[in-house]
């Protein structure tokens, strides 16, 4: 808890309405996508690095637990306070400061909204290409904490390839500044990329500079069904092996394809389909549509059980919306929910979806695949009924199993999530010891006395 | 100097020629390609990883520094045993361990030639894209430890965008494992790329695991002449500005174009031609072909000199042997070379390549500025008379100006060759004391006792 003089300093550094500590404020602040509860001791909202460089120091000095933290639409519980500590909530630091279209980049605070920027880098014919499910509502500070992914990361990566520079403030409230504005840059160690994904355990950034890229000019997708997982496994080979390297490649398992059933008022596929692969290209207009042609002609052989081809825009536009639907979807299979964003090796991905789906099984539970094909990142859900005891446990142990059949198949327990505090039971069995050690020595660089988001992510 | 103690140790672990501590021996790892001198106390030559474990935890023990050593290919001296120590050279640690198709990744080890790595996974339809100027006579060790970069950056990115996992070796003989097959996998601090660029300083990297894609299908070049670098400039926007991402976008100045003139048998360029444009698309064939009709509509009304269009690898070749020919031809202009790889951001490089030859004028050297304009990674070379007393004092004043210049554009004093020791008095002018004191803290958690690789490169 915080004593009346630390609240009275807060409330002078953060005057009027920047500070809370009522229930009401707390209670607000009492989770995140993850629903894990933990009740902080107050909310602060600086407007500046100068009071997040204050604020820093004071921690600090006082040994109060700091949770930086976005629009908490993270679902691995990294901005929940389990123990403790003050929010520090970085939505009042949400100016885009630059668009430079010469230098090919963007400077912003952390609290700007992802897609947001991206609008405003369009309008200047510039792109951003991160793009996690949230892009709509998370920030850019919250992205670069979990190093956030995305549809595009097949072609495009994922959030750290695109930090040219931070700057960050350390507990004592030292500011550095880590890259700059130079697109290739190798002076001294890296500790642009140590930041990003560190989960707010290290520091708070206070301003990012991305890296952009010239918006492409056009766009096209291209959804085809499948008899089989077996026989998308090999479409997606025939793509990779015909040099094309798309921008997405989303697939969609049985599961996922009967829980779109039961919901959009029609679907694409005929009856027979079994698997679902979700194509986007693009680049300059002449070359999407070579490229779309010949995606075309690669998957033909596969024997495909349908296919539908999407040149533009608005014909994107209807086959992304049954992307977009298949979370809400997925409940019309279950009440309850337990998601993870595994990935494995690209190769083994069918006998990953196959290996979960017979977990399921077993356990007498649904078990959907569905998600990052291109990458190998899967989105695994169990749909459960919570308030049913058999099932209940019949879906946490399945869960445990998948994650431990993912390991097995030299995968990992999050693909673009974040370990927070949700996976940290998990943690040791992908990594070992003598690597968490190192990492918890790398935070003590930074973080001494161990005031941010203790407890988190490794 | 090493006791005859140790060097019965090292002879014990490193039988027959594996170790050697003779003078000639020595006098072969005296330096590297920065030229910088510096005589190492002996030489050793591990075959595994177990003795490279070993040789670490004696190493922390007797305070013995180590200095790892691939092909010796790096300029900024990374290499080079300023203080003695103990070469570890890693070129018989050069097995390709594996190629999976299926995962879009190779393994190797250290001393792996880059070219041959990227021949073998070419021969299995996968392409791994960085290739720095030595990519034929260096190692992915070499690469890794300085994050090297290339022309493909525009692109693809640097070395550091490329490591999937890392097996490195830490003073003390601890084993770590970072990362691993997976293509995307935010589980844990970024390990990864703490190691990657950071010059030997932290440990050693006994194998890699690289991320690969598919063999783009085709490629075209275009060579595009310029009245003078404002007009070339604009003919960047322009291509940017179409929405084209080329995978390489070359520039040579007008002392580079002078130099080429005076060796190559002909070149293509009419008089008037003050600067030039080398661009590179790859992808399929088609989306190539389309995207070679766009270049060259989008450059048409930038007012080229001339246009040479490459729609095949044979005709492209006699483009990018001018290319390769830089190098060599430079030293028609002078005797002697200082050289830098500075980068500034991009819509500065007009205003940067004008500002080091109006520098080189002034100090009466002949300053060349060429290179990758894609990414505003200006290769920067003083051509003067080491042998003229004068020549030799202004060439080096011209070295510090230019350097000071790139700062104060925003720029960095290298992009892809890294600090070493030659550029160690320069990198508090770009990085402040706060950041590198960070790095000395991260390089403690590494290597408590300072043996890797001392006094480099932060």
């Amino acid at each position: 808890m915080l004593t009346p003089a630390q609240k009275k300093f807060l409330a002078s550094l953060f005057p009027g309405e920047a500070a809370s500590f009522d229930e009401a404020a707390c209670f607000v602040h009492g989770s995140d996508a993850s629903r894990l509860p933990g009740m902080p001791w107050g909310v602060v909202r600086p407007t500046s690095a100068e009071q997040v460089a204050e604020l820093l120091a004071w921690a600090q000095r006082e040994r109060v637990p700091l949770l930086p933290r976005g629009r908490a639409t993270g679902v691995a519980g990294a901005a929940v306070a389990a123990n403790g500590g003050l929010v520090v909530s970085l939505l009042r630091m949400n100016r885009i400061l630059e668009i430079s279209p010469g230098d090919f980049l963007a400077r912003c605070e952390p609290g700007v909204i992802t897609a947001d920027l991206q609008k405003a880098c369009a309008a200047k014919g510039r792109f951003y290409p991160p793009d996690p499910g949230s892009v709509g509502i998370s920030t850019i500070g919250g992205n670069i904490a979990t190093c956030a992914g995305g549809m595009r990361a097949v072609k495009y990566g994922v959030t750290r390839d695109w930090v040219l520079g931070l700057t960050a403030v350390l507990p004592g409230g030292a500011v550095v500044r880590t890259g700059g504005r130079c697109h290739k840059d190798v002076a001294g160690l890296d500790l642009t990329r140590l930041l990003v994904g560190s989960e707010g355990t290290l520091g708070i950034v206070v301003e990012a500079t991305l890296r952009l890229i010239p918006l492409p000019e056009a766009s096209a997708s291209l959804l085809a069904g499948f008899a089989d997982m077996g026989a998308l496994m090999r479409a997606a080979q025939a793509v990779f092996g015909g040099g094309l390297l798309p921008t997405a490649m989303e697939f969609f398992d049985q599961g996922t394809l009967r829980a779109l059933s039961l919901t959009a008022e029609s679907v694409p596929w005929p009856s027979g389909t079994a698997a679902a692969l979700l194509l986007r290209l693009d680049g300059s207009a002449g070359a999407v549509a070579a490229e779309l042609g010949k995606l075309d002609a690669l998957l033909t052989p596969c024997a495909p059980t349908f296919r539908e081809l999407a040149p533009d825009p608005a014909a994107e536009e209807r086959l992304w919306e049954l992307r977009r639907l298949v979370s809400p979807a997925l409940y019309k299979l279950g009440p309850d929910k337990l998601a993870d964003d595994l990935a494995v090796p690209r190769g083994v991905i069918a006998e990953a979806v196959a290996a979960f789906t017979a977990i399921g099984e077993r356990r007498g539970v649904t078990v959907v695949c569905f998600g990052h094909l291109g990458d190998g990142n899967v989105h695994t859900d169990v749909m459960y009924d919570a308030a049913d005891p058999r099932q209940n446990e019949a879906a946490h142990a399945a869960k445990d199993e998948i994650l431990a059949a993912a390991l097995g198949l030299g995968g990992t327990i999050t693909g673009e999530h974040g370990v927070g505090l949700a996976k940290l039971p998990h943690l040791p069995g992908q990594i070992g010891a003598a690597e968490r050690g190192l990492m918890r020595r790398l935070k003590a660089a930074f973080d001494p006395l161990g005031v941010m988001n203790p407890g988190k992510a490794y």
